[in-house]
């Protein structure tokens, strides 16, 4: 071994636990993972390391298990603020009578901006590197992220009525087609189409929304089949399930994305089937407004990719990445009868490489692999809670508490250090949500 | 005012926010609770402690919330051992497979010291002051228990067949009498019998434990109905459904518990209702081994009391009982297509003076009043998770993570402090919960 063989690189992580999420299933023991820049330069037994990598600093995890960081697929991330405000009521009556009044009172750039930076600092300290946002002022969300340093993808808001944020259909066309032009080539931030859901938005623009992802390449993602309600008003106004009428629309399709789907009958499954895109399922936000249950495994076994997100803190009530997994892997059980269904490494799948296929990268995202962007978290297994251990991805799932995150990564840079954000000043955060708690308690 | 109207007490608690529980549904904000003793001195406002009071200590708790200490009503304490040793299988390949060969290779005197101590770390660091158990070796439970200052209900196994801890129904039922007989005037230990399960015990026991609970006064706690297979394969055998037979066997009663309850038919109801009795519900337990739902909306609409349990490590996987209570909540919505189902105040009844009137303790145990038990905890709330406060109810129930408990007072004597376990040396447990995975995995 001579010294012209042993490579420069910036961080060695060794980590007592490795789920790399490719090769599927797996878990390794006693593994060094190196960091280049933004990316993961290597990963290979902690005894081969030595000899192949000199690294400037190197980061001992040896009660923790190292994983690609987490991919939230759906939230209204600002919505943070409203945490806690409306709870134990039906979807529609929650919207009307609690969220869209408060939302055209306090909602701004403002109020988006903290709001934002109060998710993100939850979703780093459980582990989430990138997350997608469906607000409005979703300029100022791209902005704060991008500054942060968290991947995102920011989905601008579609729907017939004016807003806070604009006029109408064409107003929020033009802006968000402005969004997609300022951030399509960035690192960090993929801009997006947020068509809000059918029965919110009417075919023309729901037509100009896929000429604007045929053109851009931008992805799409809607509510869908999020009630029974909405299904069968649909079906009582139009005679089409929504899924038909997105099929028809051009909606439907590879880069598409479909929030919810508690309600799928057989038809729903063969256009899903044939047309492609990614089912984003939202456990806590299906079960706390009673919406339903998506039979994810039924999807998997028809091999529909599913992802997982959150929804937003006003409906779920927190953004744990991990809670919302062990809700998924649990629930699915009794939906599918069959304590097999959605295993802990299947649940961890949702969460990182579907998530990453779902955004169309895939190539260098979700899974720890030499080449692929350095987007990974540490979980500390060392605390009473989680032992002793058996199967580390078994305690990420149904045992994990999101808080044992211990270390994130997001392009090589550090976001969470022995527990603590790098990149988001908490005091003053904490100063200005307390401003907005006592501007909207007023 | 005169001195002479000034009390002494031992500890004053300034509570941000107060949630007594009695009356139902209802947030103080800045009270003091008056410990004196063992017990709960005073509630009243900060404004007036003053002249009321004199403590020797005074704990400021301005970010937090204080509610009655948890009550998880069924568990296997020691099982926190084999924690994510066996996931994602049905729940009797799981049982004959995995858990009842470990058991009886593994279970003993200090197995079920060391796992009842992780157990009990967990559970006082998220919340449960009072926790029930139903294990073999119940003496060791009830003596570390008592050592520890934990609350606890101790049921002692009763089965058809021998185990590690007795050759046979007459051996575990004359075992059970010791332990009612040593424990039943403790403060702190509850000695209970614990049969089984209908199709583990057959009628000649279940009756001699009837008995038992009559001549003692002892509980009973039982899983009962915890799958569609059990119930199916009873009709089969004996044409009774086994809720039928327990009341046939005088199982049902109002000093009885029973665990599970996911298959619950009309008739199953009546006799629930017309023997009264307690349910235990186990929502993740009951999901992660796709067992089913219990109706607990219609439950409590029918006046039965329903009470809240974690189950075993094994089945859950973790012991917090707030975790718990989103789940039940979240759970209960959609089971009942009800958004407003089970409230967040209504879960957190579930979990204190629901569990103590199943323990015949509302008396004393279960809510913030004077003269009740100085059994209570706070929850930090100045954490971004769970930022804004609008409603701490919501919080606790819907975006608490347990580990924001930062203390915890059990008759009086204080067991978390700023979220440090007193009395449970917290890395000589580590130490002998590591020999416990080696020679487990070995």
């Amino acid at each position: 071994m001579t010294a012209d063989t042993i490579t420069a690189a910036d961080t060695r992580i060794n980590a007592r636990w490795l789920i790399p999420m490719e090769p599927f299933g797996v878990v390794l023991e006693h593994q060094a993972v190196i960091l280049q820049g933004s990316r993961i330069a290597d990963v290979l037994p902690q005894s081969e390391a030595d000899q192949k990598f000199r690294t400037r600093e190197t980061i001992n995890l040896d009660q923790h298990v190292v994983l690609p960081g987490l991919i939230n697929l759906h939230g209204h991330t600002a919505m943070s603020l409203f945490r806690g405000m409306a709870d134990d009521l039906p979807l529609m009556t929650w919207l009307n009578d609690h969220i869209w009044p408060a939302e055209g009172r306090f909602v701004s750039e403002p109020f988006v901006l903290d709001g934002t930076r109060l998710a993100m600092a939850e979703m780093l300290r459980t582990g989430t590197t990138t997350f997608s946002d469906m607000y409005f002022f979703p300029e100022v969300t791209a902005q704060v992220a991008h500054d942060v340093g968290m991947r995102a993808q920011i989905c601008f808001p579609l729907l017939d009525n004016p807003t806070v944020w604009g006029s109408g259909p064409e107003d929020y066309l033009r802006k968000g087609a402005d969004l997609i032009a300022l951030w399509q080539h960035d690192d960090y931030i993929m801009p997006a189409i947020g068509p809000h859901a059918p029965y919110t938005v009417s075919d023309q623009p729901l037509t100009a929304a896929v000429k604007l992802a045929e053109e851009t390449g931008a992805a799409l993602q809607i509510h869908l089949h999020e009630t029974a309600f909405e299904v069968d008003e649909a079906v009582k106004a139009t005679g089409k399930r929504p899924v038909f009428r997105m099929a028809e629309l051009g909606v439907l399709g590879p880069n598409s994305q479909y929030v919810h789907m508690t309600q799928i009958d057989d038809s729903d499954l063969e256009h899903l089937a044939r047309a492609g895109g990614h089912i984003v399922h939202c456990p806590e936000s299906n079960l706390k407004l009673a919406s339903g249950f998506c039979p994810v495994q039924k999807l998997i076994d028809s091999n529909i990719n599913v992802t997982i997100g959150t929804d937003g803190a006003a409906s779920n009530n927190d953004l744990d990445l991990f809670g919302e997994l062990k809700t998924a892997a649990m629930v699915a059980k009794v939906v599918a009868g069959d304590a097999a269904a959605v295993s802990a490494h299947t649940a961890l799948k949702m969460a990182t490489i579907n998530g990453a296929r779902a955004l169309g990268r895939d190539h260098e995202l979700g899974s720890l692999v030499p080449g692929k962007l350095a987007d990974l978290i540490a979980v500390d297994l060392s605390d009473p809670f989680l032992q002793p251990v058996y199967d580390p991805a078994s305690h990420l799932v149904y045992s994990n508490h999101g808080r044992a995150v211990s270390h994130s990564w997001i392009h090589g840079v550090p976001q969470v250090q022995d527990g603590r954000l790098t990149r988001i000043d908490v005091p003053d955060l904490m100063l200005r949500v307390s401003d907005w708690r006592n501007k909207i308690l007023s």
